[in-house]
């Protein structure tokens, strides 16, 4: 579906209920409330449901957020590129059909959708939402402003990594015309952090293992370290990036235990490797610089398997 | 000077030399070489003179660089505000009317130069280079385009501060239709550090004191502490902006030795506060957020000093 049609769908149609996927980021919680304000503007009824709770820092997007009372007749999808990915709370959406809109910038999505505008050149799903605002010739509030910014900047890394188009920032400042407090929000997303998060930072530098001269850092999280370290398990989600920020390394391995000998692998390369395709040996995927996979076997065997396809690909 | 006059008299004068500030940031290597890149596609002489050696990380700024033979005939100095900035190195150009032209961007300059370029509105000098390379309606080369991106990049915090402007990001949209690898500079000058300015940041993190509800955290770097770590002195540079980082500090102070009872306080504060009027007390300055000062006294003596004084700020 292209934005011309999204928009006169959007226009012929009311009462939506907006999804937004589990383990919330800033890209789906800036796309479903940054519509929802939106729709609301446009005289339409529109909520957000959200499958998990999400991170106090994110609680700006939602300012005068309230729940409407009305039955749901359009139910959209935001930045999901899977049903899955509604997670458990909102599984009862996953059945075949019941999805009527979809809009995302995954180039993996499933178009599970009745109707899917996915674009996935598009460096985030709010960078689609403010292509689509544009293209309405409707203007949008602050506060919605607030929402896809902060969408378009914690998926780009605040326009630091790979997937940033120049569509993203010419989008930026687009946005920053508007009342939205840019630094703080960026303050907010990207510097600051709880002790507990530094915490566990800390303590995953430290216990980093290198190997190939360097070219590969990894870490290694166990149930048990992580419940008796004494730092909420929460503050562990999302360290994957850490290992390559050190100089010189080309292949950052984070490897978390799931449950008794199944381990889950979040791989991150630099321009050298393809992080997609290392994966894709122990059956997983991703992006060219950010995949994952699932292992089963003890510690020992997983690192090794690991290690061993780590050598290889490196050529030693 | 406008950009229109400083477009007529780069095209009227030749043999340039470019002079950079001293302890060299992204933006004035960005300007230096990104200008002397532009001048020589010109079929103009010129030259970088750089005061400090600079940051290996910074070298592919002077990729296809050489040393051209001439006698200059026009000084130019970019992103330097007062000639004391000039360092020791080229303290000689500091001579009155020896500077003919100046490209900056800070609203504290001296307009020291016999021609002045200062856009005080303007994220960075690179910021004030691209809008007159679009001006003189050349076309420039992917290394000037990395110059200028590396510039504007640099000084915005990738974008992320309060000196970012919609032009910063239109200048980047532009830039990045040239062949820069954006995503590898901003690893490079965001993500990637040294093991050695690794284990720098974990050890003031983990000696960081809190006071006031964690509303002020002070870093205390002693010349014995820095030199029996095992840690090189230079990894210690520009930890200033580390005790903001944890939730809820409003000021973060880093008190770092001198000499015998000398210690140099760097202050940073975020909205609630005013870095450049906590310092004024100590006899020192600089912005609202990021300012410093000098004490006098012992360790003990100073903290006592700044720490009643921050007690005062916060009206404890």
């Amino acid at each position: 579906m292209e934005l011309e049609q999204l928009n006169r769908y959007l226009e012929e149609h009311d009462n939506y209920l907006i999804l937004t996927h589990k383990s919330p980021d800033g890209d789906t919680l800036g796309a479903g409330f940054g519509l929802c304000g939106f729709l609301r503007s446009m005289g339409k009824n529109a909520n957000v449901l959200n499958s998990d709770n999400f991170p106090v820092r994110y609680n700006f997007l939602y300012d005068g957020y309230y729940v409407q009372e009305f039955e749901p007749e359009c139910i959209v999808a935001v930045d999901i590129a899977d049903t899955q990915l509604l997670g458990c709370h909102l599984a009862k959406y996953a059945a075949d059909g019941c999805i009527d809109l979809c809009i995302d910038h995954h180039i993996s999505n499933t178009g599970y959708a009745k109707h899917n505008c996915v674009d996935a050149d598009a460096s985030a799903a709010c960078l689609v939402l403010y292509k689509l605002f544009k293209l309405s010739g409707r203007e949008i509030s602050d506060q919605v402003a607030k929402c896809l910014y902060t969408g378009i900047a914690t998926d780009t890394g605040c326009f630091k990594y790979e997937n940033t188009t120049p569509d993203a920032h010419i989008a930026a400042a687009g946005l920053m015309k508007y009342n939205i407090s840019y630094a703080a929000i960026n303050r907010r997303m990207f510097d600051v952090k709880s002790k507990g998060r530094t915490a566990a930072e800390i303590m995953v530098i430290q216990q980093m293992e290198y190997f190939f001269d360097d070219k590969c850092a990894v870490i290694t999280l166990t149930t048990e370290t992580i419940n008796s370290c004494g730092v909420e398990p929460a503050e562990f989600e999302g360290l994957a990036s850490i290992p390559l920020m050190t100089e010189g390394v080309q292949i950052g391995i984070t490897i978390k235990q799931r449950h008794e000998n199944v381990y889950k692998l979040s791989v991150r390369t630099t321009e050298e490797l393809d992080a997609s395709h290392f994966c894709q040996r122990f059956g997983g995927g991703g992006h060219i610089r950010a995949a994952g996979c699932e292992i089963t076997g003890t510690l020992e065997e997983v690192k090794a398997q690991v290690l061993q396809a780590v050598k290889e690909q490196l050529g030693y």
